[in-house]
């Protein structure tokens, strides 16, 4: 890598953040639906600084939902393509009250970006923007780059989902490599890599009993309560050992060697903190298995709500009509959404008593794969070599428990290696008030992301 | 009963019922802190129709909470007294939405008085009054008659109580019978008295896992979600068969002799009317008692409300830190409330899992207790005998799953039998939108009340 890339980066790096911080100020949350002028404007803005950056295309795809950027640097058809995936879609920001400084005013205090999307993915598809400008001032393209960038990525990412299965998009997206930004590694000290994801798919479960709240004490003991039933059904779904009681859940589990587990287990991990972070006294999970094992190679189920009868102050003595609870499960590699809904839904309706109604549902329609990147791709390697180069350090190789529903989309449809070199730090508070990004974060990033260019071009 | 009495009571028959609407038209909620102007005036609204009616005094009696009307008529200290008790407070009219016509402005329609409070129990306490006032008119007291009516049933009669314990107030209000119109009769046809009553405990449980809602990708399957334990934990409340699985629970529980449950069957019930009624394809509850039986004489635990995590619409994937549920019991006869709260939380305790805090305490703070009426009483005998005579039947003798907290410290503490002498019916839609009182269950029911006092007077 050219020392005038670096030297580029590090001279326009204030303005690339007072840039980042008009990016920052558009309150672009794509799950409120009064908030789609600014996924607009979040949109023409990625597709202007992609001009401006040096793209010889950037325009906007219509979708059903909100609109794809797209853009192209094509140096030489011979050269490798590597095709950069982020969103510009942020979560909501509320409880507001926690902020400390308003979540769409960005401030920098103590060398951290606080905005809602600082992390999670302004920040991170910033870098790449700015990456690309500098190739383009310093005339120095290792490779062909292409970019789509996603409104509806904390939604779902229905839409994309949709366009990447149409041969024609196919073709115009093609590319050696998915590179994604919109990950953690461990610590600055510390870099590592997401090598896979679980799926997801999510339930709801209803109950219904009698047809209205009835009174607990004209009726109590003589009537099944929904609220009961849903508690007992709920119960049923894992054992006292942590372990999914749905017949045939496992079944397409893959189960690893002592060796790979050993692997896993070697990741820098201190569990005396993890616990501390979240003020737990201890961990509780699937026997036999630890917790980086219990995140990364086997599957979840959790409850995320429930909830029946009278909830408020004090007390209402009601046996209520209804209950409902709402369910994900986390799938690890391959496991198939679907077949694990049916036996779910086959379990649950088998277990449920008489006297009352069951009714089981997909909520969002969504079943993502899990996803597991090829440890041996070029993408890797160069990913590898980048950290090596930038940190001075190999990165740790990393199974997290979340998802990134689209990964296994790109690898299916597009038959593409993933490499996720995503620079946030699980301190960052994505998702969360006061939301946050290292500057340091920021450059060391988009320093990795040139030198990544650099050794995927020459196919090292 | 003297026919000047009848006639009395019918001549004045509809200048009663628009006394009666200018009580229902206040609007004394008491669970709700600003209707406290309205409990006040519904005080004074029944001592002035007390003092009206023909007591010697009248006057309120102020407590903690809401005030008690006190009020009497001695003849004679050698005939038997009466101790009338009811309540002028009541639950609140929400959802209004539902009301066919406005809750506090009554409304005469097809022989029935819609408004909050003219079953439950301004329309039964307001027939004692009259009856009062139609004796002092027509100069026919068979017995000495004293009223204590309070102003917080509906919020579980915590002062009424406390005013009971003093031996001072025990001479004040000391009668041979406590009177109570608080309940209702099976149907115009067929008479009833409710002779027991179910006690009440209530409790709140709450599980707490980590210190806040925790990402379900990141650790979904390697921390305890207390969504789930608490489900985990009230489904251990109950077995399969519908009995509590407390240990010890129903040491004290009495058990009835085959020809004793032969007896509680014999009462009308229709149980297909009674599935349509409510709504539901099957009964559901102990196993080896039948719906009477599950309702009268065993105790019941309903889980009120339950409540953890994400429970609007659609899905958020959390982890929840915190879960409760709302629990109450109802106890029979021989059931203490005290102990059976403490059996409880030591087995909750015994099997809540590691890595989350449990903590269970009473809600309101109340245990009443069963109330039994002793079946061979005076009071008992002098009503079956004014049914006879008035309604032309015996009545049934039934026995409730519901509970009127004070009747059994009227028991204790003034060691005098109770009569549920009480004129509703189970239609009339006590609690809910459009709750009404039939004119006709207004007249029958003073005409029955001028007859219990005959017969209780006379001793027969």
């Amino acid at each position: 890598m050219s020392n005038s890339i670096i030297q580029y980066l590090q001279e326009h790096q204030n303005r690339f953040l007072e840039e980042l911080f008009d990016f920052l100020r558009i309150p672009s949350i794509s799950t409120i639906a009064t908030h789609k002028p600014a996924i607009e404007k979040a949109a023409l803005f990625v597709e202007d600084k992609l001009k401006k950056a040096g793209a010889d295309k950037a325009y906007l795809i219509q979708t059903k939902g909100n609109p794809l950027v797209y853009a192209e640097k094509i140096i030489d058809r011979s050269l490798p393509t590597v095709l950069v995936y982020g969103h510009y879609d942020v979560q909501p920001a509320d409880p507001l009250e926690l902020w400390e400084t308003p979540p769409f005013e960005p401030t920098l205090r103590e060398g951290k970006i606080y905005a809602r999307g600082a992390s999670d993915d302004k920040g991170q598809i910033y870098m790449h923007i700015k990456v690309l400008e500098a190739m383009h001032a310093t005339q120095t393209f290792p490779c062909n780059l292409k970019f789509l960038i996603e409104g509806e990525e904390e939604v779902g990412s229905l839409h994309i989902e949709e366009f990447l299965k149409e041969k024609e998009n196919q073709s115009l997206v093609a590319a050696d490599v998915v590179l994604v930004s919109d990950t953690t590694v461990i610590a600055m000290d510390t870099p590592s890599m997401v090598t896979s994801l679980r799926g997801i798919s999510d339930f709801q479960l209803d109950v219904s009993g009698p047809k209205l709240d009835l009174h607990s004490g004209v009726y109590g003991g003589a009537v099944a309560n929904p609220a009961e039933v849903i508690c007992s059904i709920l119960a049923q779904l894992k054992d006292s050992n942590g372990r999914i009681s749905v017949p045939h859940f496992y079944d397409d589990v893959i189960e690893y060697s002592p060796e790979e587990r050993r692997k896993i287990n070697e990741q820098p991990f201190d569990i005396e903190k993890y616990k501390q972070e979240i003020g737990i006294q201890e961990v509780f999970g699937e026997k036999g298995y630890t917790t980086l094992e219990r995140v990364g190679i086997r599957p979840a189920l959790e409850v995320n709500g429930v909830y029946g009868g009278y909830t408020q102050e004090g007390i209402k003595t009601v046996l209520p009509a209804k209950a409902y609870a709402k369910i994900s499960i986390r799938t690890v590699p391959n496991q198939d959404g679907n077949k694990i809904a049916k036996q779910i839904e086959e379990y649950i309706q088998q277990i449920a008593p008489k006297g009352v109604q069951v009714s089981f549902r997909s909520l969002s329609g969504l079943q993502s794969k899990a996803f597991t990147a090829a440890l041996n791709s070029k993408g890797i390697k160069a990913a590898t070599k980048a950290f090596e180069k930038i940190w001075g350090k190999k990165p740790h190789f990393m199974r997290e428990g979340a998802s990134i529903p689209i990964l296994a989309t790109f690898q299916k449809e597009l038959k593409t290696d993933v490499v996720n070199l995503g620079f946030g730090l699980d301190s960052d508070k994505i998702h969360s008030p006061n939301e946050h990004f290292g500057v340091d974060n920021f450059a060391i990033g988009m320093k990795t992301i040139a030198a990544f260019y650099e050794f995927f071009g020459k196919g090292e």
